[in-house]
């Protein structure tokens, strides 16, 4: 048993969605968020870039005596994982590993389908996760950058919004596959839109319970649960500018205004 | 006479579209450009953050020995250009007064509209200027946080950019005014789509023109001029993923992959 902290980090809010499932599942347990508010996006930027704003984000994390880290965000996991984990003396969870295999557990026709930001999408990170659990599956990979600013600026169900995941879910469509990866955790905020758009023969499938259930995995194997214990939950973002505060509570499902602090990284 | 080099600094390759003007009406003069494309955008955060960052790229580029900096970013020069004129022993030409100043000749109906990023528009800096030359102007002002990343992704015409865009210029077309600044580096870029919505009616005003105007102004006043020097020119950036690149050319108007260098400021 242990009480201290589970640390969650992303690069921004999108992370939200995970630790709200995390949450619903471990009640007991407390957490640390740390969003990058103030370098977000990461999905954009180099990988030498992501990594060591990567690594910065662990740093404050593990100096609380966090008893896992959870890399809540699909950049991250898909391009600086093994540096993170390599750093860290706790056990690391990414988001891609047990996405990938959600995935392959649920494809029938063996075609899966992946969108994500172009730094997730050119990393190949998901391909070669699925991949390895299962070399006949074919996989078509598309990169979205639009998704992210139109999540954010809660366009969910504007024309123009439609209008572009069109543009992007053509080939996806074309391929045929029966089950669509949300790799960014920003994309659940556009789930009905995308759904809409291929129909109810394509299985959606995000983050936030595959990494909330290899968590509990990872927590029981290393006998980590707090259990009965009186659960903190701490939010902390590099900058805190009002639509931070107005944009958090749609992610994380309830307000949670009043409980975010604003901290520096240097 | 002085041939030390003009340093222009911006929050990624939107200053572009100001330096390419620079360079036009100014051939002589060696510059030295930074963008910083490792925390781009700038347009979302706080001031507080900006104005950190922003002192990070004026110290760089002193560090050079600029004889003059310029501001080529709306945002930087809405809320944090008092801080680099304090920092900064050489002078320092912001985008807001020249752009603010052209519009305030341009009207004749004494109404204009100011489009920017949502930390510009916030900052009330256009609004300020304006008043400050003619209290009687009215002025409608407009956050457009999602024109960035379009610009960004060249969807200069697509029919998803004129439906948000016919959003945000709604109340502008309202209120009847004759001249609209684009008070963004990028959204030259969206001139065709922006002109299309408003008419012909309306003047669209940027940043190229009037900054470089007031930059030779004040090269003029301290006799600072290069003359017959031949120029040299620096691209620096804070991150170059391909996609740097691929856009920076666009922003410039020719191609300067192979000058781009990528430096760390820590």
């Amino acid at each position: 048993m242990n009480r201290s902290p589970i640390g969650i980090f992303d690069s921004g809010i999108g992370g939200l969605t995970v630790t709200k499932e995390i949450v619903r599942q471990l009640p007991y347990e407390s957490i640390i968020y740390l969003g990058d508010t103030a370098r977000v996006p990461y999905g954009t930027r180099s990988k030498e870039v992501v990594a060591s704003f990567a690594k910065d984000l662990a740093n404050f994390l593990l100096k609380r005596n966090v008893k896992a880290l959870v890399v809540a965000c699909n950049t991250i996991s898909s391009v600086a994982l093994e540096e993170i984990e390599k750093m860290s003396p706790v056990p690391v969870i990414g988001v891609v590993k047990p996405l990938a295999k959600k995935a392959v557990n649920q494809t029938r026709n063996k075609k899966i389908g992946v969108i994500g930001t172009n730094g997730t999408i050119n990393s190949g990170a998901y391909e070669k996760e699925i991949k390895n659990i299962d070399p006949e599956i074919e996989i078509i990979s598309v990169g979205c950058p639009l998704f992210v600013p139109l999540a954010e600026e809660g366009l969910y169900s504007h024309k123009a919004t439609k209008l572009i995941a069109e543009d992007y879910l053509h080939n996806i469509i074309l391929a045929g596959v029966d089950t669509l990866i949300l790799g960014c955790t920003h994309y659940p905020l556009l789930k009905d839109a995308i759904a809409q758009i291929l129909g109810s023969g394509v299985a959606l499938i995000d983050s936030a319970e595959p990494t909330t259930e290899e968590l509990k995995k990872i927590l029981a194997e290393n006998d980590l649960f707090a259990e009965k214990n009186v659960p903190t939950r701490e939010f902390f973002v590099t900058d805190a500018p009002e639509r931070v505060y107005q944009v958090a509570g749609r992610f994380f499902g309830s307000e949670i205004k009043d409980k975010i602090k604003k901290i520096s990284l240097t």
